[in-house]
């Protein structure tokens, strides 16, 4: 659990979580359990996307996958323990309110199982020998990438106690930048540079994955990177706070180059 | 998801849910949601259990075990979402109140990760080829099934709104039919017929795991049994309520032959 924990990463679910918590001032300690159980269902996903029977990657954040150290059964439990503990944390986090804790539970659950995460992990996997439109595969990616994010704003929100008008541009602001994560995704796949990213390029298509890159080619999937981080960027106008954390990490998901 | 659910197995963690609220004369309906988590948290436990790099098994409850018809990819998602459905479907019952949601969320959530069920299957499987006691495999059993079953039982009393003496009882009561349903599991592999267990027996012995009956031979194995049958039945006479039920169900864990 701790070796995957710690292998780096990009912390953008917590960061997103403290940047709304920062943005209406809040106590970032509130936010605390709450980061780590979206960390750790992160990490979960990883542990078990990269096995032999899914994706089979022997190198992730640029160290051995956790199976190539521990095994396999071990691997699949470190995950198993990873997803169960990020419930515990959250509802035995006696700084948060028993509805703060309720809420973020039922969020969460939610946003990683069989209607978020789980699902479009499965959807994806089903339609890897498929051909699929860029909507069906957007759906996909809604569900696989862009809940999780979406989620780490919205549990923000709630334990800032923002307006339900702020917490639905929140969503929707993860919802785009969730998809602009996805696009760059790809594109750093074809365009990527290994040392940086840790990982080999080029693997989407020698696993003939369906990416923003072959169904749309290069220009169109970053006309549509602009897009969406434009898109996003206007859902922080309905914010009755100072938002420029946030509009800091949406330029980073469209810029960074790992 | 459905396919594992629906494969039959013993339903024994709802029932002794059941037995407490009924027990406690309580509407057994506000048992149902937590009633489900529990068994999708013992069938994701099975389905992952069953999977190739763990106990590789082909059958379970008399079926072909999930990964063998669904393929390893999916038998782990299908696990993954069982376990983060559970914890979505106690949060979102809104027979429930808030405060016994939050409970039985953060008692779950503990008896099925790492320091619970787990943990106890890595320290079954780092133990496999050792040389154990008696108390250590007791320890192991403790976390890998006596858990789970324990907060069944302690779920309920919560709901009853049973007293802390009670809930404690119940909860000691659980930790001895756990580990009597351990005893008789490695009586049957030994003793058992396969029709009606729906499995090979003598595959404990083919794997070489550490069981009562290889460390204790068969008779101390029976007699041990009966011991933590005879203490889980005392437990009940600390309850208030009538306890016929509980009892009855301590017995057939005992005695039953599947």
């Amino acid at each position: 659990m701790l070796y995957s924990l710690q292998a780096g990463g990009k912390r953008i679910r917590p960061m997103l979580l403290y940047a709304v918590l920062e943005s209406y001032d809040m106590d970032k300690t509130a936010g605390d359990s709450t980061a780590c159980a979206l960390e750790m269902i992160h990490t979960y996903s990883l542990i078990h996307d990269d096995l032999p029977a899914m994706d089979n990657d022997d190198f992730r954040r640029g160290k051995p996958t956790n199976h190539k150290i521990f095994g396999e059964a071990t691997a699949i439990l470190a995950g198993d323990a990873l997803l169960t503990h990020a419930f515990h944390l959250i509802s035995s986090d006696d700084r948060l309110t028993p509805e703060q804790r309720l809420e973020n539970v039922r969020l969460l659950s939610r946003a990683a199982g069989p209607d978020g995460m789980v699902g479009g992990q499965t959807a994806d996997m089903l339609a890897e020998d498929e051909e699929v439109t860029v909507e069906e595969m957007e759906s996909i990616h809604n569900r696989k990438t862009g809940d999780l994010l979406a989620v780490a704003l919205q549990m923000g929100a709630f334990i800032a106690g923002a307006e339900k008008k702020e917490q639905e541009a929140l969503h929707r602001f993860g919802i785009h930048i969730g998809l602009a994560f996805q696009i760059k995704d790809d594109l750093l796949d074809v365009e990527g540079d290994e040392q940086l990213l840790g990982k080999p390029v080029g693997s989407d298509e020698g696993n003939h994955k369906n990416t923003y890159v072959s169904l749309l080619g290069l220009e169109k999937t970053k006309e549509r990177l602009k897009f969406h981080t434009g898109a996003a960027l206007s859902e922080l106008e309905e914010l009755s706070v100072p938002s420029h954390i946030l509009q800091e990490l949406a330029v980073y998901i469209a810029e960074r180059d790992q």
